[in-house]
């Protein structure tokens, strides 16, 4: 059945409820085909993603090679449970390659269906590790403001936007929010070393809650939603000095920043720490089944295997599909050397930005981590007041809409992250699609033309 | 890379975090390869599937069919984000199909990973719903003891085990456990009417915590981990006008049930009532790739769809290849007639257990509604007290070990939920496989031999 872009539209108007999307929303765009770092809609138009998906797609769209990994897969052995002592070759081979992946001492892997499902996992890991060592007392979590774990209750209690709880609350309890590591808003530290004021905030914190109760503190390494918030380099170094002090467990949700995406395997490596538990998804599959794996410390999983074992299970846990088909897009990766090219390609884009974008009023900020990138809009570079929006007329909807190179809003931030396959080309016509619109955006955040 | 049993056995003991799997556990069944009904492990060993995986393999293992559409898929648009205005045209295709299966009413389609995703989501929605009607003060969600609503904290409180909580709390605040369905167990209910006992119970519960606090009651029309528990035929129907009165919506859990499991596309169908959210996941796909889908009521979708729409979505929301999974999925079922299948063989099936264990007496109850079975284990008839059980030497691990058959172990129930192309042969051999270790367990729960 090949339906045209008018029926499809009014199908998905009368049927689906997107996320982040009003009824009154009329538009839709349709995709219908993917290739390398191009997509095709109904109406038979062509997109740029720079976004890789929503920051997943490492090795590109409809990569043949990887489907046939599916299929062979699923005609072997589609599905079955991983729970108790059943098991499957294929999830048996990925764990051991995630293990040899991770940072030194992680070398048990659970597994789960997507990143939300993951940090749920690690806060009930977290606490479960404490509680079966006699300290059932540590049940509190540290969070960040402008974080963002996933849509669980658990996880979305540790995000730190309003919007994520209006309306959902009660949350769960014992989440405490600290303030996100920002260099750009000095205003946020008043003056003071941006690390050292976020440590002394930590210590203090720390202390207000009591150490004997708290669990763990969750970040991602750079924080996505908040807009590619890139940290001091010794930020975490220092985070995890306190909390290894205080006997608390750091959790990594790099469901964003894994598979190399920041041009090491994970950001743990980039910046030099070593967390208890890594939630990861997203690129660990880039994208072609849905897929997400914790890695798990000794001494954590030592914890958790005790008694009758860890107590909570994903349906999906161990798929064997998802498995082989995250087994070859690893072999993508590494045969294809995309760690460098994170690194290679992140600078060129990260450069060609500067040079579309560099002296425009409304660029406050141009950052990025190998191919995690964020142009941060202001009303002047002096007073670094976010720019204005309108959510009917976004900077990014303008983009996509006039020059089919489609990039995200995240909190006032316009940011990239691309499959890591990019050609410098398509890297330059992003840069000067950027150029195109905010070239002509005033600082009221209206848009000419 | 072929690896040996004993390789693969070392390698995920090394590296594998099992649900429910003890440290010491030694044992690996690792499964290599499926067709139909039947799984092939590492060792060569046959298995005969009776619990469909994890209660999800409608359609049996292998279907090359199924692969096949996944192969195109992957190859065609693996996948992109379906978030705001963005979409694709097998998720849209899906929803239609979804909206013309469900119960009438029910035409909005929000997709997910899998049923602790939608759980989450289906609390969310309740309380969002009131919350954007100016009912604010209605948060709290029913939900009934020996329920299991997944693993997310907010389904996960939901959940009526206290093994889902210990550990893990602080849950999420505002869920309120009623008495199960259960009428095999006449002692809940102090010699009444089950459902009369039920119905009181649920109206004293909402008096007391005030309707006007009360977002939604959630529930699985046939209670699953708690060991396919079949309420009596007038329970949802009376729950559901309770809930009408006092403006309370209604969630069915009917992740295990719909698809074809009870003979119907969903047991909303089956009990005669239509619910304001169903949560589905397992069958829509069996299990050939992880997916959800929420079906919502028109009136709960006008709801989330004012203002900016509603504020959460899964990365693989809308996954093109799940999507069409699921539709070759469901072509399979239709075209097969898995739906009266289902009615057919699940009364064979439960005739053969009847003749196999009838007459045995540890057997208490054996129950059924389409391919959901249920042998209740009991020290006798007259008492009905719970047969004990040692972890170390279950009725099901004996049966695995002994036969190859796989059925699961639900609160003191032995369970079978095998694909819905079983054949009678099949039916049979599961049966006698019961038989075969049941016969020799003792009122102490030891089994002979």
């Amino acid at each position: 059945m090949t339906l045209t872009h008018a029926e499809l539209a009014a199908t998905d108007r009368a049927h689906i409820i997107h996320p982040y999307l009003p009824g009154t929303a009329e538009e839709r765009v349709i995709m219908t085909g993917g290739s390398g770092c191009r997509l095709t809609d109904a109406e038979g138009r062509s997109y740029l993603d720079a976004t890789g998906g929503l920051w997943l797609a490492q090795v590109g769209h409809g990569r043949e090679e990887i489907a046939r990994v599916a299929f062979e897969q699923m005609k072997q052995l589609e599905y079955f449970t991983s729970f108790w002592e059943f098991s499957n070759d294929r999830a048996i081979e990925l764990a051991a390659r995630l293990a040899s992946l991770a940072p030194e001492g992680l070398n048990h892997v659970y597994f789960t269906s997507g990143g939300s499902e993951g940090n749920e996992a690690a806060i009930k890991m977290a606490r479960y590790y404490h509680h079966r060592r006699g300290e059932s007392s540590r049940t509190w979590i540290l969070a960040r403001d402008k974080a963002y774990h996933g849509i669980g209750y658990g996880g979305g209690s540790a995000t730190g936007f309003p919007v994520y709880h209006e309306g959902f609350a009660p949350m769960m309890p014992h989440v405490s929010h600290l303030t996100p590591p920002w260099p750009y808003r000095t205003e946020l530290y008043g003056g003071e070393d941006p690390t050292d004021f976020l440590i002394r905030e930590l210590e203090a914190r720390i202390a207000e809650i009591g150490p004997g109760n708290i669990a763990a503190m969750i970040g991602e390494p750079i924080m996505g939603v908040g807009g590619m918030l890139v940290p001091p380099a010794d930020y975490w170094p220092r985070v995890r000095d306190v909390l290894d002090r205080h006997g608390i467990l750091l959790i990594f949700d790099e469901v964003v920043t894994a598979y190399g995406r920041v041009g090491e395997w994970f950001a743990a490596q980039h910046f030099g720490v070593v967390p208890d538990i890594i939630t990861t998804a997203k690129g660990i599959t880039s994208g072609y089944t849905p897929l997400g794996a914790l890695l798990v410390a000794d001494h954590v999983a030592e914890a958790l295997l005790l008694d009758h074992g860890f107590p909570m299970g994903y349906t999906y846990n161990g798929h064997p599909v998802a498995a082989a088909v995250a087994l070859a897009n690893l072999d993508i990766i590494e045969r294809e050397g995309l760690l460098a090219r994170a690194v290679g390609l992140g600078a060129h884009l990260h450069a060609e930005l500067e040079a579309q974008l560099g002296e425009l009023p409304i660029v406050g900020e141009i950052r990025s981590v190998g191919m995690m990138l964020a142009v941060e809009l202001v009303t002047d570079r002096e007073s670094r007041t976010p720019l204005p929006l309108d959510p009917a007329r976004m900077p990014h909807d303008v983009i996509r809409r006039e020059t089919g190179v489609i990039v995200r809003d995240s909190a006032h931030s316009l940011v990239l992250s691309p499959p890591l396959i990019m050609t410098e080309a398509e890297a330059k016509e992003a840069a000067v699609a950027l150029r195109s619109v905010l070239e002509r955006t005033g600082p009221d955040g209206t848009i000419a033309g």
